[in-house]
């Protein structure tokens, strides 16, 4: 604190994200990231980028990346927004939509995130509940707020929505706006793009850092209305004009033309996940059921934190969350096969002392 | 407008950045990028961080990058932020220190953003005057205030204050910080930098846009007491964890790694622009003393807008903004020698007719 600082700033309680070790040889699980590289086709890309028009400003209105986009997902490029990363976007649609005077929603366990961002504008909130099993009581969202904003699936719990039960909480809040963080939703989620036509309410936000081994490159995505499009447009102008440089646009554009390296690390992911889950299950762990990129689980007997410390110690980084609610859990990123093979061998030596 | 947006959405005035023409074969000289590329060595580090890593979120304490301007200043770490480009930083800085309840003070001429900055947090404003000659009255920097802002050099006017100018506003208020946006500061004028020790207020922010040839990769540096500096990570750990990519870490480094291509180019402008000046003299425009990469002209018959339309069809893209007090001049960035020929041609060719 000091004399200098805002009075806002002295309320801020800045988001602390996944440690990015320096120690090479970690076993990172950590952060949730891609175990596979991007595609070669975003790679040669972005190579092709770094050229004499780096000394040009990117085009401010990133029109060619969100043309890629409307085409993928066959939207009108008015109904797409990009961004440094959906944490970019989140923090625009905080101000975007919410007010200093109404409280916002969103689930007791979540993306920690959120809470920061509601601070950073003086914006309220209440958060609705989550079960033991962590799932959300998606009737909670049915009273007087200010806004809703929640994971699908949820982080950091691994589990997903069905589409009835998002747009049931879309349905039933049609004069606020409901953003749907789908970070994780292409590790087998349904997404909420099939009701974006349907209500001008709607916000869904990804991101192609999980699904697309994108996490280094920072480039996030929002799809919805074109007036609350427009919205994020003028949060940006008001904020930097220039979001996203030439080598990001031109790696993202090619990460949506490369569907079929998309589709077969997804689908890989995907497998390794669901066969971690049994050896996990098999040597004593609960298991949430995953939708994600990563698995949310705890030990009857023996404490997270202490998991959390011997693999820690055997050189495997996942992730250890201390706020009450959490602290008996440990969230676990699904690496390569043999990165997976290492944590079970590791754990099962932990379990069995 | 839409029932969706916040109160402060509707109240907010969006900065219009220069236009990025498609049209191929444009003299551009409209938005003050450098018309030499990068470093090839700057290329070369970028190329090379095109690499499997980019799957792994970068690194959010941007650490080496920090380290590196540092050591380029002989300043410790703890002094250096940095930016998705220098609008994120002073995006930063108003939330860092300015509040609600007192007016901050900037030039009545200088950089558009500012106001648009002030709105987005519903900091209030009061402009200090700027003469005939384009030169900011500095007394008026003396008044009761919650903050300062200006450029040195000023943009558009182009124009600096000595370091004596600038030390007298950062030392008689000493009760808030003043920002010094150095955005040009490398084509000619002297940095603030001698004073961030001494003046715990002061913050100073520069760019790898102009001087480095970046602009199409969006970084920007602060310098200051390193509690000013914690003061914009904890805006940024409320916001963005992750600012800059992979690449444009890498990219930045070596930037500052190549210090004779920066000597050179820098001069080179800087020696175009001395000759332009003249050439601009010659040919009937009153031309301001320019210390940046652009020159602020106008003519005493010919109607600016008229000339940017005439130039606009010939092929050359110069900046002119429609305020009433900037109205009657153009901005026109510092191109290559053969860019300046074919200006101070048409130029010719438009004015004697």
């Amino acid at each position: 604190m000091s004399n200098y600082w805002s009075k806002r700033l002295n309320e801020l309680e800045p988001y602390v994200p996944g440690e990015q070790p320096r120690q090479a040889g970690l076993i990172k699980l950590n952060t949730n990231e891609n175990p596979f590289p991007p595609s070669p086709r975003v790679m040669e890309a972005m190579k092709q980028a770094v050229n004499n028009d780096l000394r040009l400003y990117p085009d401010p209105t990133d029109e060619r990346l969100r043309t890629t986009i409307a085409s993928y997902y066959h939207l009108s490029e008015k109904e797409v927004f990009v961004g440094n990363g959906s944490d970019e976007i989140l923090a625009f649609a905080f101000r975007a939509y919410f007010d200093e005077d109404r409280p916002i929603l969103f689930p007791e366990i979540s993306y920690s995130f959120y809470p920061v961002y509601a601070k950073l504008y003086g914006i309220p909130f209440r958060t609705v509940p989550v079960d033991e099993s962590g799932a959300i009581d998606v009737s909670a969202f049915f009273q007087d707020n200010g806004g809703i904003v929640f994971p699908n699936p949820n982080a950091p719990t691994s589990l997903a929505l069905s589409l009835e039960q998002v747009e049931e909480i879309v349905s039933r809040n049609l004069s606020q706006v409901v953003v749907v963080d789908e970070a994780y939703v292409d590790f087998g989620a349904q997404t909420a793009l099939p009701l974006i036509r349907r209500y001008p309410n709607l916000l869904i936000v990804q991101t192609l850092s999980k699904s697309r081994s994108l996490a280094g490159l920072r480039v996030g995505l929002a799809l919805g209305h074109p007036s609350l499009i427009e919205a994020l447009n003028r949060v940006k102008g008001s904020f930097n004009s220039y979001t996203l440089d030439r080598v990001a646009h031109a790696g993202a554009v090619a990460a949506f033309e490369d569907e079929e390296y998309f589709q077969h690390t997804r689908s890989e992911i995907m497998r390794i996940r669901d066969r971690t889950i049994k050896q996990l299950q098999d040597i004593g762990l609960w298991v949430a059921p995953s939708s994600t990129n990563f698995l949310w689980v705890k030990h009857g007997r023996v404490d997270a934190e202490e998991i959390y410390s011997r693999l820690r110690e055997a050189g495997i980084l996942v992730r250890h969350f201390s706020a009450p609610r959490v602290k008996p859990y440990l969230r676990i990123t699904i690496g390569t096969e043999a990165e997976m093979d290492a944590l079970i061998s590791q754990l099962s030596e932990i379990l069995v002392r």
